[in-house]
């Protein structure tokens, strides 16, 4: 069976822009888990996305799979865009590209002009010329990266509609554990999602499949949820890096979990 | 800083490799633990290489940095490489794709002809109409490759000096815990690496840096072990996949060992 996969950063201007990326000071570490390396995109790089994501960071599931929103919040993001009809048009990157780390680190670094100006040269190339008829901010960071995009000379030219939505993990983020509000959130945050679909839908003119707008219940349903493609990892990346049993953790606590990522190979995937 | 990287698979004949490889029952999973993918490379891929190099099989730092001969061996057969002036002019495949499991789990599959068959599509690639000037072979199973290859009709054209040196984590796999042994197999592996190196310099007839013959003591020394070029992983691999010290490691027993890696960022990387 013929397992395709992402070629990766070969291609100019993506070689020189994973070649010189910004660490610390830039990045300074006791915000951001630089000790893990950058975290770059996910999606198509040839030029043929119609849709750019902005996600916010890089979490557990990402730093090992190389590729960002492959986690649950992937998977979450992934039934978005498949409602829209885009089944492998899209190209997603971060507003940052380390993990962030400790409550309020990112917020702290929202508008730094140096994590900004690599950042503005991503979109600049999956921006500016390209066939790219929406943009999704997932999150107010991801907003606040799209703001500051707009804000520079270069974007002007672009008219792309754009929809900024609630982040696919904030049930989880500001629900915890308690599972009646984590439901009320996921309401709330799909019903956010339902208003985002119908006008992101008009202005995506060239999906992958047309099909008949299906908007969310009040929680997730089958179907709701969608693994990563094939093509978006790496070559030789495993079949279960693109599932949704959860096959990374944090593990310890302080310094060693912060230090330490377990990796799983889900049962149904072993002899 | 810059970080080079390797931009990996994008190209043919590599693509296609990448895209279409052996699973079981080829691999069969009770020998080879293919549920954490294929390993295909480590090198250049761009024509440069001047030295081919046969490992044996991916193990838990290969499968997490998705490239073969990083972790221990990959350290000493890099220091071996350099002592033949070549820093950067190598490529290496491995005779199996995937992780070999339990005792003699790759003897009995030295002769798979199907996994042979897939081999030999990277040794045509790398090896027919190329500039490698030697060809190393890294313990028995390696040398086993090499041979039926050599035994095709595609390699009549190719006439290049070969050499079949002992398996570098030969001492830890013959000699396990027992210092003394340890140290006494790992000068008998020297020994054998000290015959190879002089005529494999005098095959190399266009190595990176021209530097005086240091044959090796009785034991690793400073300078015997060489870090991975960061030109030979992933865009964005953190440094410390590529340095000395043990970051990959499998944890529990049985089939839960089997089942999980640990990843440990090592303390001098840590804030």
């Amino acid at each position: 069976m013929p397992h395709p996969f992402d070629p990766g950063y070969g291609a100019e201007p993506f070689r020189t822009l994973c070649t010189n990326y910004p660490e610390a000071p830039t990045y300074p570490q006791n915000h951001f888990r630089t000790e893990w390396g950058p975290v770059f995109h996910r999606g198509r790089l040839d030029g043929s996305a119609r849709v750019l994501v902005i996600g916010q960071d890089p979490a557990q599931h990402e730093t090992i799979a190389r590729r960002i929103l492959v986690g649950e919040a992937g998977h979450r993001i992934q039934g978005f865009l498949a409602k829209l009809g885009i089944d492998r048009s899209y190209v997603m990157v971060n507003t940052f590209l380390y993990s962030v780390y400790g409550q309020g680190g990112g917020n702290q670094h929202a508008h730094d002009p140096a994590i900004a100006a690599y950042r503005n040269q991503w979109l600049d190339a999956l921006l500016i010329g390209t066939q790219v008829e929406a943009v999704v901010a997932l999150g107010t960071l991801a907003n606040t990266a799209w703001q500051a995009w707009k804000a520079t000379p270069a974007s002007a030219g672009v008219n792309v509609p754009f929809q900024h939505v609630t982040h696919p993990t904030f049930p989880e983020g500001a629900g915890g554990s308690n599972p009646a509000k984590h439901a009320a959130l996921t309401a709330q945050m799909l019903q956010n999602w339902n208003a985002a679909l119908p006008i992101l839908r008009q202005a995506i003119t060239h999906p992958d499949t047309a099909r008949p707008l299906a908007l969310y219940g009040s929680a997730f349903h089958a179907g709701d949820l969608v693994d990563v493609p094939e093509e978006d990892l790496p070559a030789g990346s495993p079949p279960w890096m693109r599932g949704a049993a959860n096959w990374a953790s944090r593990t310890g606590t302080g310094q060693k979990k912060r230090a330490t990522i377990t990796v799983t190979v889900p049962p149904a995937f072993m002899p």
